[in-house]
């Protein structure tokens, strides 16, 4: 049994935490105690980021001091500003351009020199890298559709911002908050592989950007960020193909390909963030007078459901749901990272408060013995 | 027992792989069969390179075509250099100037757009990557000197060429061939923490670049690659204080201090590595007419091992053999990136034969069912 191969490491327990928890029985997802539910609608994502990362939600004065903290961070220097600038007119893929931007960061940032377990200098490497991903990837979107950067406002939120620097408009109260939402649902989820890989990097006290950076290229994989776009890609088949979305799944499943958005890993029912996002997406396009991609995604979810048994995952509904906000496809993954930056660095932190280096070990089943020939002579 | 905590995942065998195996009792390390001083003697990188890559060693005419292959992709894109230019001068550090650098070549790779998983595309980015990376390195460590950086050639092997680059002047065969010897030795070793990095990422079907982006942050760290700068830094304190290297060591001892380079998880006796390396390091004292520094390490060697029972590792006497051979201190890690970068791209291509996505649990340990209160009421 000790060299059972773990491959995936499907059910290893490799940590304690005390950030999130998933019950993928009951469809449940809590941070520190609280449901997902609970801080959608009634935390804004700075809140659920402080939640994180000071372990508990702060009142009133520590938000604002919070807030204040981060929005003054939202500038990027010159320097990492000149790399974006030249990966988006070199039509860089998002997630690579973001994963650049992040891992220059650290060369500008003030606590580059810190110790790398230093709580606090984390603390402020963190609201910075948090503070600075939004800017990067309104700037890297805006160039390479020749446009000018959008310069940060630090009297808008972390959610309004980014869609103001996006789209060089602020943002009506109804698309901040959805989009506010979105973030705070993607925020954590456990040990998944990108916050993983963030762990396994940190163990050996490697620095924060390091650990970031390899978050943001494990999550642009397909089998985990890569999913939402993948979603809206396939929406955007079955609309362009004029057939029933039933039909059109059920001839995919024949052909046995895979439909994007279902199915996970820790959860046997339907993902609590699908829910709360399905009904994002329905509101949004009642609000647009058209409720097309909501009604396919039902009409999809409900057949899956049925033939399948398989239930929809986050990626399912926020794909429609950033769509209908007008953003651009191939950057909902990126957002995802913009996100879910709050839990990689909370996860970090805690690594480093109790650091163990992370080696694992393979069954060797390769050649044994094998008798050394000089090249000339092969 | 599902529950127990495997931090660390120290004895967790977590893959299949024909690439590296480790005999910790016996002090042995072989790749695909052939014992490392074979290797390290016979064969030179590139060979090392091939036989990780393809599985066998290669002949004559195989070599030279490989050989080719990768000296002719050895020149760096000006988008790519810029940034160099710019972390050399803004005084990055030298592991986050590679780690950017290298995750910004995905942009510029002619098969950017291949299916992640193709082997062909991936043998390809993978011999680009691990010939750009000697250019990158050693023109981020002229610019940062004021010197500018030096073309690569293509007469040159691996290991010459990147001595010709870092000093603008090609190498004598002596240290053409300890720094080849180097290489070989550093090329790869099981799943430690930063091959393990590479594949959690490329386990989503993120690209290579990706992986090896995140494998070059984890080295990073001090309890990774960045112990042979320490090392150094540590014999040089030696030499500065004027003591006797054994009372130095006996009061850093006694102080509660860690000697760098002694002790490693999966060696109980002297690691094979540094059997070989101290040779070198005797080698090249004679042949500059002063072995003090090796004459240093053997004798902390040799008091660790009876004071602590601690062998030394790999990092010990790289770090003298490096320092002989004029080489900054603090680009030994990179250095260290530069050889393991043929390792971690043979896992990559290993995990994506057969791949399944790693993603571990973590025990929840926080609070539970916490009523959320409005934040204007807390």
């Amino acid at each position: 049994m000790a060299d059972e191969v773990k491959k995936g490491l499907e059910g290893v327990v490799v940590a304690e935490s005390a950030l999130s928890h998933i019950d993928g029985d009951e469809g449940k997802l809590i941070y520190r105690g609280y449901t997902i539910e609970d801080l959608a609608r009634g935390a804004s994502y700075e809140e659920v980021l402080y939640l994180l990362w000071h372990g508990e939600l702060p009142n009133r004065d520590e938000l604002d001091s919070f807030s204040e903290s981060m929005s003054e961070e939202r500038e990027v220097d010159d320097g990492v500003m000149n790399t974006v600038r030249e990966l988006a007119e070199s039509d860089s893929e998002p997630m690579g351009a973001l994963r650049t931007a992040v891992s220059m960061l650290a060369t500008y940032d003030p606590d580059d020199d810190s110790d790398p377990a230093d709580r606090e200098a984390n603390l402020r490497k963190g609201r910075r890298i948090t503070a600075k991903i939004p800017t990067i990837l309104a700037a890297f979107t805006r160039i390479r559709n020749g446009d000018e950067p959008v310069e940060p406002r630090t009297d808008l939120g972390h959610a309004a911002n980014f869609l103001y620097m996006l789209n060089d408009e602020e943002p009506d109260d109804v698309l901040a908050d959805v989009f506010d939402q979105a973030l705070v649902l993607h925020a954590d989820h456990g040990l998944n592989a990108s916050t993983f890989s963030a762990m396994v990097t940190s163990s050996t006290l490697a620095d924060l950007h390091s650990a970031v950076t390899s978050a943001i290229g494990t999550l642009s994989g397909s089998l985990h960020g890569g999913a939402n776009a993948n979603v809206m890609r396939m929406l955007k088949e079955v609309d362009d193909s004029d057939r029933d979305p039933v039909d059109w799944v059920d001839t995919a499943l024949d052909e046995g390909r895979r439909v994007a958005g279902f199915g996970h890993r820790v959860y046997n029912v339907k993902d609590p963030r699908a829910k709360i996002l399905s009904e994002q997406s329905e509101e949004l396009g009642e609000a647009a007078g058209d409720t097309k991609w909501y009604e396919m995604s039902v009409a999809i979810e409900e057949y899956m459901k049925e033939e399948k048994g398989l239930a929809p995952n986050v990626d399912f509904y926020s794909a429609s749901t950033y769509y209908q906000m007008g953003i651009p496809i191939d950057i909902y993954t990126p957002i995802f990272a913009l996100s879910r930056a709050g839990g990689w660095i909370a996860h970090v932190l805690e690594q480093y408060e109790d650091n163990r280096l992370i080696r694992p070990r393979a069954k060797y089943v390769g050649d044994e013995d094998v008798e050394f020939v000089p090249i000339d002579e092969r």
